[in-house]
């Protein structure tokens, strides 16, 4: 690996897209049949409704032993990605899928290392170019360089909401070529931090890039839970290949991840995800399928994503609580996405596209020259001084835009999504009157 | 990466060292305590007891918003480290534990690549040489492989009962000298699949043999829950150092890993563990702490780690029966380990050194002249061939010894030390009959 890989920047806020963390309560049927699993003495007890109980003994049944006290390969390995497979294929209307390229993982930060260690080859002479968005997570950047990788970032095109502009690419297509051998496309749908889903146009057209410049297209779609808006709904990059039919659906290679932290059941501390390989040649799945290294989840993780990849059934308690659970969600994120538009819209000096899923809003600030000079004397990024400065003076700690790389020129601050309505309301309502005073104080 | 680093051998058998899976049973209490955690609603119910009640209550204190949803970082990296250290203080007689250096993880298997990253250096013209024990864990040669090193053998004295020979270890530094530059010594203690526990004296003189030789000891210590015998119990790498005093307590490099599989508790499936860094330079610990692409364990795992680190307290009915399991382990693996010595010791052709520790034995076997011609017909290793020949004819599954890594010209069988005494018994009976027929089969 590559040493001296770059670190995350120290950050000024918690992690604001952790749903539970900022108040999201917990699925409690999900929690009752993984309660159930871990004590199965307290089936045929009083303290756990039937359905969870009947859902926990199918569980149990399909461990070793009945017990989830071993390893439990088979879980793993081919019970579970096995349900996941069913699960893409509903999403994606019927566009198949084959268990034997789910691979069931412990989260997205400690696999994408081992993704990208199967693409870069650190003994060439040019280094592998990765391609990134920014702003995008500051994960696929840790992970790339770790992996050996030279990143190239590619600016996403903050005045069409950020959309991802194909020609935009081809120019950082090109840096990429003088720094090393680009071979991965990363692309964040729907976009963190920018709240952006994209429309089955931008993806056809980045799906044409790839083919013709021979690329992976490893799509980051862990957010695909949180698209909020029915006349934008999220379309898996799978799917949008599949019917844009041959030559390119049998010859695109794709990546796309899947993450039990920012789906509808939002349980981040059960780490548990997946990722599907299509079109990835045979020597690059069997690592995935033999390596002993690969970080494996907790059985219980294993447990909850596959509660969550169960087919709907009509009448199934554990079913009906979880699309409720979804709707409070969509609800929340819908209500919460218009209250930033009402609130920052009317704000001068702050910008902010309509915000269409995900877990943040990304709008822009504007600091006045003054600001930047302070900030330059501090030695700090512009708007890490005015994210401190807010928090200093409101107690608000929120993402200061350089963690997640912004337009040069350009000022942003992450806002999460997740906080009750009411949180947000004061959030955003400090937000705009300290921006204000600000904007006076530095004038 | 290196690319193709090399894959384990398909199994004959299952994990045989999988407590729970071959089965153990869990320790109820713990269970309890995760299992309200999980679902809180259950505190204050009739299905669990008021102790384990009491003990979930304090974790959830523990956990952002209360809830163990969330990512919970604190709790990873302040908390439990803090609570391991103290244990490992109580394990080690007193020698300071400094909860900056304990890295809570998600198994060995998963971060012993990343541990071997940052000491094997790619872009250098000389590979970085590791020394892994033979015969020893596959894992060990399979995460150093990934990371780039060249693996370097080293062979325990099976005659002196799988004792380190600092001889030949330093027999095999010459050879890793001659292929590449040499910095890390890999140990197994207690020894897997060998089953022996090093004394003070060999631990001593493997000390200052990495001493002189400027390398770093990465002590795989999983097992250290598992010696069973009064006369030969554990000791620690790092308290051993400590006792030497100095220089060596302040100059020698060492990694020391505890896994919740291997554990009292046998937990496989919750996926947790922590490693322990000594004398490591701040640019080495540093990345354990930043890094996010680092495995980080489930919540529930971290949680039955934090309940195995507890103090010893009078009255706590956890503890009590956490006590309890522990007693039950080690009577039933002193037992079996009898057990093998008594029907072992009087077959002709099977050789075994009596174990002292750790989840397996690894008896050596005889295979006559005709049995390895036949077994090289069918391009099988001759003690694969005799592990197939074995569960064909008795159904039962051993691990062949070279998976494990063997001797030159001699054979041995892994044998798991878990299952409960009948079971083995028969397990060892049908190995010695069927061994004695293929004797007579192939003489």
């Amino acid at each position: 690996m590559a040493q001296g890989a770059s670190m995350p920047p120290a950050r000024v806020v918690p992690e604001d897209d952790d749903a539970q963390a900022v108040g999201h309560e917990p699925c409690g049927v999900l929690r009752q049949v993984v309660a159930a699993c871990v004590y199965p003495e307290l089936l045929g007890g009083l303290d756990l409704p039937e359905g969870a109980q009947r859902r926990a003994r199918r569980v149990l049944r399909e461990m070793d032993a009945g017990n989830i006290g071993g390893y439990n390969h088979e879980h793993r390995s081919l019970l579970v990605p096995a349900r996941v497979a069913r699960f893409l294929e509903r999403r994606d209307g019927g566009v198949p899928s084959d268990p034997r390229n789910i691979i069931v993982c412990s989260g997205t930060a400690s696999i994408l290392p081992f993704v990208f260690s199967l693409v870069v080859d650190e003994s060439a002479a040019l280094p592998t170019a990765v391609l990134v968005p920014v702003p995008g997570p500051r994960l696929l950047v840790a992970a790339a360089e770790l992996a050996g990788a030279a990143v190239v970032p590619y600016p996403l095109a903050e005045e069409r909401g950020w959309d991802v502009d194909g020609d935009t690419v081809r120019w950082a297509l090109r840096e990429a070529r003088a720094r090393g051998h680009p071979k991965v496309l990363c692309v964040v749908n729907p976009g963190d931090p920018t709240g952006h889903v994209l429309s089955r146009e931008s993806m056809e057209s980045i799906i044409r890039l790839v083919a013709e410049e021979n690329l992976l297209l490893l799509a980051d779609e862990v957010q695909q839970e949180r698209a909020f808006l029915r006349d934008r709904p999220f379309l898996s990059f799978k799917r949008v290949l599949w019917e844009m039919g041959p030559p390119l659906v049998s010859t695109v290679q794709l990546v796309s991840f899947y993450s039990l932290s920012k789906s509808v059941a939002g349980e981040s501390g059960f780490r548990a995800g997946f990722l599907e390989l299509v079109n990835v040649e045979e020597g690059v799945v069997l690592p995935f399928h033999v390596a002993q290294s690969i970080p494996r989840p907790c059985v219980l993780g294993r447990i909850l994503l596959d509660l969550l990849m169960d087919p709907p059934e009509e009448g199934d308690p554990v079913q009906q609580a979880l699309e409720e659970h979804r709707q409070v969600l969509l609800h929340s994120l819908a209500h919460n996405s218009r209250l930033l538009q009402e609130l920052l819209g009317r704000a001068p000096g702050i910008c902010c596209h309509p915000v269409q899923g995900g877990s943040r809003a990304f709008p822009r600030i504007q600091l006045p020259p003054r600001a930047l000079r302070r900030a330059q004397e501090l030695g700090l990024e512009p708007d890490v001084f005015f994210c401190r400065e807010l928090l200093e003076a409101t107690g608000i700690a929120l993402a200061p835009g350089s963690e997640f790389g912004q337009p040069e020129g350009t000022h942003h601050v992450g806002i999460s999504l997740l906080p009750p309505p009411g949180k947000l309301t004061q959030i955003l309502l400090a937000l705009t009157r300290f921006h204000a005073a600000f904007l006076l104080r530095f004038s």
